[in-house]
């Protein structure tokens, strides 16, 4: 091993949730230079196409963004005296530009220009990942509540038995946020903005080399970039990051809701889901961790902070401001990464999620049949008045619980429900019959698409 | 003044930002009580259009609802005991109405219900006010924008001049942050949901109580509270939550840049802006604080933060989670006011706000004319060459800031630039004539409704 | 009810946390303002004990801050003016002094000496409620460690049994994460300044006043309020805020580690824990909900945000900020109320614990012996070999979940383990002989006081 | 350039506060793999130095820990089996050693053992980075606030003059700050302990490996690692993490205040403070931007957030958690660096610091002599009479600032002023005159070591 080098990159070690995945390149540092060099590179195509510089010079420009060699850690580096990295792009690849066509290159933008316009190619590339991933889930998820549609297991609310639900239930459920996120992040993909605004957002240099229609600039860029036309320019309007943020950590918690239900139905005494194939342990041969699910979890608790941290930069002052805008560029990819590996684990997951509908019946009985103590209160209540109906139910579900016997058989021995007319105790007791719209709720969920 | 009393109520001491204001009002714990009064209500009445109640039992829940006195203080207090308030309030609500309608108060809901359908209303009537005042704000600074289209001042750029732009784009600018946020708690505050899922979400104890169609009476609930109707009960799909989260950080932070920016051009140095009436100091008889600002400024430095907590809740694990969900009411009231109060702080800054305009134009010339290097760069470059206009013009730059002169006369004593034809010295130096696209950017920009 | 009033009470509604609770209390408005007139009462002493103001006056202003009705609810709204509550509070309390007295009150100070100075009365009130349900909670954990210093229960890792543990350990862990709390509270409740420092932190106005050792006259007043006296003035160096803010969200994060284990192991399915007395349900007459550990743990989730929001004040501008001093207020409190809320369902929460031990004797079976797989491998390695010991364990696993068979057993029937000298396969296989160091780890946590 | 690569290093690009940086190097994916394989070797040498493993075997892990090669994006990508790289690291490691010895790498350690040790390991090298930074910044400031202890400027609050202060107070305020993160990083930094605990946490494999005194083996290791001895294994007691995060929270924001100052006092209009040499711009040739002081205040922004990620997952479930731990690793590593880097723009940035003293004094003017009204209104009121004096000082105050004329100038005009004994205009309108104790609070400050 070499000794601790100033750039040493930065592999993903500490990052299993997106090490490796296509979001993690979509986002690396050379997918930043990239898109750095491909907001470049649109900027001369679009001055060219309107005549503000020569075709040879978008040629040349292109090309030179296409093929050259950039040393990512020296711009890195040289980033520093200026506080962003174009400023030392620009230089190479002016450099790496014939010389007569080295004016065209930046001309009239300023750096934010290009860093902006490149985070928002960055971001629209792995939205497009995130989206295919949320699509596979939300098919799985579709599948898996059919299957389960009638597959009943305890509802459980803080932490304990409540009544009874279906599996299909909370698995469209799981879809129902699946298909929110991606729906959100649909409209966010689809408004990302190109930024052009030129040293203080008013366009002058662009004027000044010669642009009488600036808007057709904007546009020629924009549409050079397959980004949205601005109205304004936004150095300091900072809704598409705030938008990212959003839909991002609304992502990570949607996931993140599969995934902590996951890890509880994983426990070993619960046991009514297991990973596909869970991971391995250094010390323990026996175990099957829910990993994917444990990765996806942690996303949904770092997300927030992250979308945080934009959202706070959106009081950005001046025309750009000192502080707020450098404070985005790493929780912004962070954000990103984060949410891309999250919907790949998850699309893993919930592809191989198996579910044990026997363990979910067998629970159901768990609270030798408290599990249905609402519906008899409801149907006794009317028979036998509200007050004592509850009395009753308490004390015999005391003693059920007690001694460990089911509700039915305790029930059967209160003289007050003997031989009561319409009143079927084994019917009334049985949690499979008590999961009322569950069935129904699941169907008009999966209806959407 | 009393012994510190354990339920001694707060009144907004520690929070001018909202003091007083109707979203203060709005979101109050006696407003909160209302809306859980209201959704009670709602439940009995939206059971009895459907024949599951008595129409008598929906009209004295409803009557005593709007007209028995409840104890805020003891309701807080019991609320310990099983961890929400709704529970204490059913005793009492039970309590207010005559005994044979007291089996339809609440019936087959749980607490969740009641208190989510009350935090959406709570919203609903919040937003309502914010959007009236970020409405107010719009129009205010659409005028602003208008008549300054033209006034022109520096545009700053890492706390230094860079080029000039206009107030008028300034002021477009901050209006449309408004407009986005208006756009965005319009979205929200028309999806704003109905909760009612009962026990763990099945709606069974509607189906054991008589409901055939429960679906029906989902819809019924929420025509009677003025909210949409969910397609799934959403007790941990928390959408709708982390929507208003996300719209309200925004929101939060499309005022704070009107704020920061009237912060920085307020300053004792610049003092381009001032408040209409600035705040006192009890120190200092002169002072006049920009204390609006500084209020809003404050509330967008705390609102993302509490978004945060709203999104960390959407990964809740069960039917109902043990944290997750309690986290979120304070958060989400907190969230609601503090933007009511921003909105309203900002509105009636942005009204009284004064301008000085010659302060603007007179800041022009602090940098002896570098304000408009990067125009003379790109006009001399086509004529002198890219590199020597450069070396030129920072030869020039470092004269005129160290001889305190203006750049034109500088330049004026270079002989490279002795009559060059189509060189107009004084016409490139002159700030003013360099704004560039800010008069049409913000004509656009005006355009927006 | 009546309609919304513009300043109507919070009165803990949506925060049963902390309803009715000292802390709750000792943070009230009331309590704030409190602090406030004693803030302003111990000045006008401090400058009388050094002869810089009458002692009448100093009676005299003490008498109205402590007896003289204050209308909190003005006071609040007129604070919208200077945006802050003092500038009024000083009208108030001048005019209810006698007139020849009035110029003694807040004389030389501004407004943040009083706010910071009430602050840091409040947190140092609100810390020794902390503090001692902190001690009252260490105590009861001690008493639960060392009574189940020898109680089996399976460790748990990635929600799947791992090895066995003894809840003794896991009680003790509890504990030293409360003492760690406990320590940091301590030190910083030891530590919190006075603030003294006058318009821009100069003192200059005491000065002004005649004061020529404004050393004396800030040790003075930090005697009078039982506070620290500080170096420096330290409206704009945030080290106690921040301080306050970390060892508050530890201390919060220290709690919730408690509530989340009783949290997971109260489940259905678990429960080898139970709250004394568990709340109850709006819906479901039998459940016990584990409702203050679901408090406690709903604090730990909001705690660190709150900390966030203070520790983003840190970097505030000039000698006093517009806009991160001010977004100080709110959470600080609602930090202290928070916590102090959590330490006292903490400190009720373990008091009244349920421990079944036979519950967790019986989970450790629930692998059928895979729980020590780890010492098997451990064991066998050296006789077998490492790579075939890990084979044969596998493959027993394997064997052992699948046919639901207790893992002694099945090892017993592998030729390789037949008759092996010094391999005592019912010892191997006991979860109650592998605890390892878990006992004496108890007893040295708990020698720490 | 090569196509994206899935394991694309991070360089930097996005963060120019800490590229190359010595912090940054200390938490790069490599130096983390270094802190992994020392804590492997030393764990092997503990359990050697104790007989539990031999010498051989120790010394072989340690030579291929330090010599081999491990490839670290096979590592990472490994690492997503079981969530966790050490777990591919210990293949790789015993890989590399003799087969004989191969048992002994990793023996009885759980992968959290090791990667909370190398995470502490990191940190501490980091920190070590961070203090000597520092000191070198509180050397700096000292002599800064030393050579310009009479230095008079503005002070401002709430962005507008207040009273006067000097920059030697401001420079001792910032030096308190440094010294103040340093006391409490210094602090954490010696209590950083070894992680070592098994499977959960009971040291049973060790035992089973036949470690009879665990507790040796524990301080063997941290003495083998430099790190403190750990009462308890902590992978569930997180307050060293804890403290980690807000002691880096903090020192983030101490910085800060340093960088919004000079951001500020920077600004074209006020031009006090120049960095020595400030960043280029790529579109404007003039501008020398603060941009140390940007990248600070940058990393000010986002370290709370990342700090509340750490504080949020100290309530952590079980023995181990799923998820919460996770959540760490990246945003521990972040902290460090983050600091790391403002930690060393910090020291660069007050060591190229240029004051203009000049400025400051001409700043003085700005509001025409009403910085003193504060003063004049203490000076006067006992002549005048409280109410009499603050009314002519308002009006006085207006019309200066109206009419653009020193106060002085206008009061003289005033016939109550006229003749009054003992009231010196010109001295009492000197603002120089007017910096109360600001010099002896600078001493006192400055003798803190």
């Amino acid at each position: 091993m070499t000794p601790a080098d100033p750039l040493a990159a930065d592999t993903g070690l500490l990052a299993p949730g997106r090490a490796g995945s296509p979001a993690s390149a979509a986002t690396s540092d050379s997918a930043y230079l990239r898109a750095l060099l491909d907001a470049e590179a649109a900027l001369t195509r679009a001055q060219a196409s309107l005549g503000l510089a020569p075709a040879e010079a978008a040629a040349a420009v292109t090309r030179a963004a296409e093929t050259a060699d950039f040393d990512l850690a020296s711009i890195a580096l040289r980033a520093r005296g200026g506080g962003n990295p174009v400023i030392p792009l620009v230089t190479d690849l002016t450099a790496a530009v014939p010389a007569e066509f080295g004016p065209y290159v930046h001309r009239g933008a300023t750096s934010q220009d290009i860093l902006d316009s490149a985070a928002m190619l960055v971001a629209a590339r792995t939205l497009d990942l995130v989206l295919a991933d949320l699509e596979r889930t939300g098919a799985r998820l579709a599948r898996l509540a059919a299957e389960h549609r009638d597959t009943v297991l305890p509802g459980r609310t803080l932490t304990q038995h409540a009544v009874p639900t279906t599996f299909g239930l909370k698995a469209a459920g799981w879809r129902s946020l699946v298909l929110d996120a991606r729906d959100r992040l649909r409209a966010v993909r689809a408004s990302l903005p190109a930024q052009l605004g030129g040293a203080a957002g008013t366009l002058a240099a662009f004027t000044a080399f010669g642009a009488d229609d600036t808007r057709a600039l904007v546009a020629a860029y924009a549409g050079e970039l397959g980004l949205a036309e601005p109205v304004l320019p936004w150095h300091t309007l900072r809704t598409p990051v705030a938008d990212l943020a959003g839909a991002l950590a609304f992502t990570a918690g949607a996931l993140g809701k599969t995934a902590v239900d996951v890890l509880t139905l994983s426990r070993t005494e619960i046991a009514e889901l297991a990973e596909g194939s869970g991971g391995g342990s250094s010390a323990m041969p026996h175990k099957a961790n829910p990993v994917k699910a444990t990765l996806v979890a942690s996303a949904a608790r770092r997300a927030p902070l992250l979308a945080a941290t934009l959202y706070g930069a959106v009081a950005a002052e001046d025309e750009r401001p000192a502080g707020a805008w450098h404070a985005e560029w790493e929780p912004l990819r962070d954000l990103l990464r984060l949410v891309g590996g999250a919907a790949r684990d998850t699309a893993e997951l919930t592809e191989g999620l198996r579910v044990d509908a026997d363990a979910m019946r067998e629970h159901l009985g768990h609270t030798h049949g408290l599990i249905v103590s609402e519906r008899l209160a409801a149907e006794l209540a009317p028979v036998l008045g509200r007050t004592r109906a509850k009395e009753l139910l308490t004390r015999a579900a005391e003693r059920a619980a007690g001694e460990r016997r089911p509700l039915a058989e305790v029930l059967g021995e209160e003289p007050a429900l003997q031989d009561l007319p319409g009143v079927d105790l084994a019917d009334l007791t049985d949690p499979t019959r008590y999961t009322g719209s569950a069935g129904v709720l699941t169907d008009r969920a999966l209806e959407r698409r």
